[in-house]
């Protein structure tokens, strides 16, 4: 994912001197830890060159604006507010699920530990609030109740996704819930709230909300085919990676509902140690025997599909349903 | 503390069915946590008689709606937020502090572990920003922003709190602006968040705010005294129990200031082992002796004094006055 979108580089252009202003307000500790998790420092505070990551949630934020015929920078507050919420979600996960690194630097919690994660995480949702609710419009009343549903949705999906690690029964359908919450809530809040921020009608905002949703859900089942058999290179993951840590992803979840091999590849989930390369293979095998990876990538086609059906269906600036599109597409194309 | 006020046994009236109509709307395993954790029921779910408390913040919520003539019914989103908030740092500070224990009962981290107690919190953070923007109103607007910047307050007094642990030059300005973060920013927003509701002048807020503020200061000096030389029978704790833990409590830090007793008080508490009987009765001693457990007493009556001054200085109903004052009092005297 070396390239990118003019979407994007305006997004970035957009938010980043916002985002500061708003991280600037906290305290000092949560500030460090803040702007180290996004890549703006090292964790002694010496600046660094990172760029934060490629702000795909702002970008829809302030392309959802234009959407409705508002300047894009009436959509900021809710493109930075997205981008807090999902660095919130993204400290408090890393701790809970043991990641030590994210983009190849050490994660915050590794770093100084759990007690910084939880607080910097709790001071970002609450910055995200502030920063969409100081307008005290009813329309920032409208944004602010989005970003609270969503964050609802984005705690249940990690509930879920917490538990299944421990449960043998998970089925696809709670498969695709989870996934849903985790990656499909903040994607369609994203692509909505600047419309909302600009007083868009009801069906405007549900159609822009499906349109995340589901390249949402698009996302995750070409990450979780990627997980299996993406190119190390490309991903910057080991190969098998997502069968090394035995992840309920889509595809897995699919093919253990496959009468022929599921029973196998169940089995081999419950397995302890770690398996050896020929056992990945075998495990990849069986995903893909059982039409695991076929069915991911239909499924995401499907979803691409009913995403643009959706933009397609409201009365919305032409040129940003056309760079929607195209965003939506960048965000589910990658090298699979 | 077993005497209650007509305002607070009307506020749990009020709150109550609110407040289980929206925890309900959590999934379910953040549902029984926090059920739970309210005192609703045990951990397998099964209904208990606890009452969730004294509900003292929805009881200030409530007032200030009164306070400035519209019916309790107005606040009622606020209280019911505030509560939320109040529990919120609740789940994540027991497990921060290491506590298996609040009010006699295991904390939810020690029960189900640190994941749910992380989840439970953030999914009642966002549900109190939830029901207070739920009606879409410049008002609710102006409340849910209220709610973040206090959320960011509580997280920054925590962080301090966090920090002090660690640290052996506290100074006493920075132990009373930590305890204007954990315990007086809440107590400020919900003696406004009603009123505020109701679309209160800036004037009224800030009154309202000053009140609880210094309402919350008064009250953690007296629960610090209390910390020291309560009675274990009234407070629940053993005696000494702050000086135990070595917190660095507002007399403490007061003593810490002191020429003659501050050093010895130092050395002590940066002495390692756990401390007996006679150690304890000892640094109870430097503290008294330098005059920090009168000092907090007197400090505890001036800002008593100043939170009544704020509520005389505006116009707001004399029934809504009284009834605040009470409840102002209610908190801060204890069995000391």
């Amino acid at each position: 994912m070396t390239q990118t979108l003019p979407a994007l580089d305006r997004s970035r252009e957009h938010l980043l001197p916002a985002l500061r202003t708003a991280i600037a307000r906290l305290d000092p500790a949560s500030r460090l830890a803040a702007s180290y998790h996004l890549g703006w420092c090292a964790p002694d505070g010496t600046p660094s060159q990172g760029n934060g990551g490629k702000a795909i949630r702002p970008a829809l934020a302030l392309l959802s604006a234009e959407a409705v015929g508002a300047p894009a920078a009436v959509g900021l507050p809710g493109a930075v507010a997205v981008e807090l919420v999902h660095n919130f979600s993204l400290l408090h996960d890393d701790l809970m699920d043991g990641d030590v690194e994210r983009r190849h630097r050490r994660t915050v919690w590794a770093i100084w530990g759990g007690d910084t994660a939880i607080l910097t995480g709790d001071a970002l949702l609450a910055l995200a609030q502030e920063v969409v609710l100081e307008a005290g419009t009813p329309a920032a009343a409208r944004a602010g109740l989005l970003l609270a549903t969503t964050t609802r949705e984005l705690t249940r999906g990690q509930v879920q996704d917490v538990a299944f690690e421990t449960r043998d029964d998970v089925t696809l359908d709670e498969c695709i819930e989870m996934a849903s919450g985790k990656t499909g809530s903040l994607l369609a809040a994203s692509a909505a709230i600047g419309a909302v921020l600009a007083g868009a009608a009801e069906p405007v905002e549900t159609a822009l909300k499906t349109f995340g949703a589901q390249v949402g859900l698009a996302f995750q089942l070409v990450d979780d085919v990627l997980g299996i058999w993406g190119d190390p290179v490309v991903t910057g993951k080991p190969v098998f990676s997502d069968l090394r840590s035995r992840k309920k992803t889509l595809p897995v979840s699919y093919t253990l509902g496959d009468p022929r091999h599921g029973p196998e590849l169940a089995a081999w989930l419950a397995a302890p140690g770690e398996p050896d390369d020929a056992a990945l293979r075998r495990a990849a095998d069986l995903v893909e025997n059982a039409g695991g990876r076929d069915w991911a990538l239909s499924e995401a086609r499907e979803r691409m599909s009913l995403a643009e059906k959706a933009l397609s269906t409201v009365d919305i600036d032409e040129e940003a349903r056309t760079e929607l599109t195209a965003l939506g597409r960048f965000i589910v194309d990658r090298d699979s």
